[in-house]
């Protein structure tokens, strides 16, 4: 058994990649902790000795989501052959495709007992895109694209409208609605960056 | 002892507003069972008679300041002698002015432990605003005063930004921040409502 003697953070890894994937196939709920330890071809009881609990691991799995978004954004925000309009752009494109109707996320946070998590997890997020979008922010005014005024301010008050516009979005009972609401970010923000509607191109 | 015979409903009642002025004066925690009792006139058990716990209590003062925020938005809102943007102003300036830093509601959500209780007063509220904005915003563009491609969608977003205002502004480190705030807040609400942002008085 080569398995059992993995190295302790290789396996925590394993576990988070393997329950990553059954949740989002099976929802949280429906996957159990044999459906995880089945997969990776150990015992039932292994799990615990990585994880306190499924929710710990669960929460793992988020946390490494968000890194994995960070990288993506991350690497949007760092391109040398984008403006900051282009990467105003990608950024949100980013977002809005990264959003699966058959995630569980979302209602994983809609549980009473996960939000402190939920909250936990926005302030983390915010701190990592914030600081990101500074810079965008700045590089657009350095560059004559965006006209704004008050812009630390304006990128927290973007900010909320980013941070619930998955859950937002994910809430379209139908294509029309989607469109809207996706129209109605691109006015939004543009009026807010100073830019012309048709430069946001989010659809 | 006529006070023991009291109405229930009219006790509840001042038991919510004095552990309300209490909760302020003093804050959440440095509020006792006794101090309340003590100040209707009761024993420290009779609390329990109204409410299971302390932290009940604090559940009801919490949505009674909501009934009461909204009868002043309501008001606002049916006010035959006010444009739909007179009425944007003034609930916004109520709420903006609504903020006090002695206050105790901000600290007490921060709490984990209540992090579901301030989803659920987020959801609550939103409920109870967006159609209020709904008819504001449907009024502006009768009289000509906004210009909004997709209101539903705009009033959802700014409503993000309007339910994390008091926090936000309660942050603000000296007068500075806090100007900039508003003047930020004035540009995005007058952008996205299409009026002119010297039209928007939150100063």
């Amino acid at each position: 058994m080569g398995r059992i003697s993995k190295d302790p953070e290789l396996r925590r890894k394993e576990f988070i990649e393997t329950a990553d994937k059954l949740f989002r196939e099976k929802g949280f709920d429906q996957t159990s902790v044999s459906d995880i330890t089945d997969k990776i071809g150990l015992s039932h009881g292994s799990l615990f000795y990585y994880f306190p609990s499924k929710n710990e691991l669960m929460k793992a799995v988020i946390y490494n989501r968000l890194d994995h978004g960070m990288q993506f954004i991350n690497n949007i925000a760092a391109d040398p052959d984008k403006n900051a309009l282009q990467k105003i752009n990608a950024i949100l494109n980013l977002l809005i495709n990264s959003y699966d109707t058959k995630d569980t996320l979302i209602d994983f946070f809609q549980n009473d007992s996960n939000a402190a998590l939920h909250r936990e997890f926005t302030k983390r997020s915010r701190e990592l895109v914030i600081p990101l979008f500074s810079k965008i922010f700045e590089q657009g005014v350095r560059e004559g694209l965006f006209k704004i005024e008050y812009p630390k301010e304006t990128i927290e008050y973007l900010n909320y409208i980013i941070e619930n516009l998955v859950e937002s979005i994910t809430s379209s009972q139908n294509k029309n609605e989607y469109y809207r609401k996706i129209k109605a970010l691109e006015i939004i923000i543009a009026k807010s960056l100073g830019v012309p509607e048709d430069k946001m191109k989010l659809l």
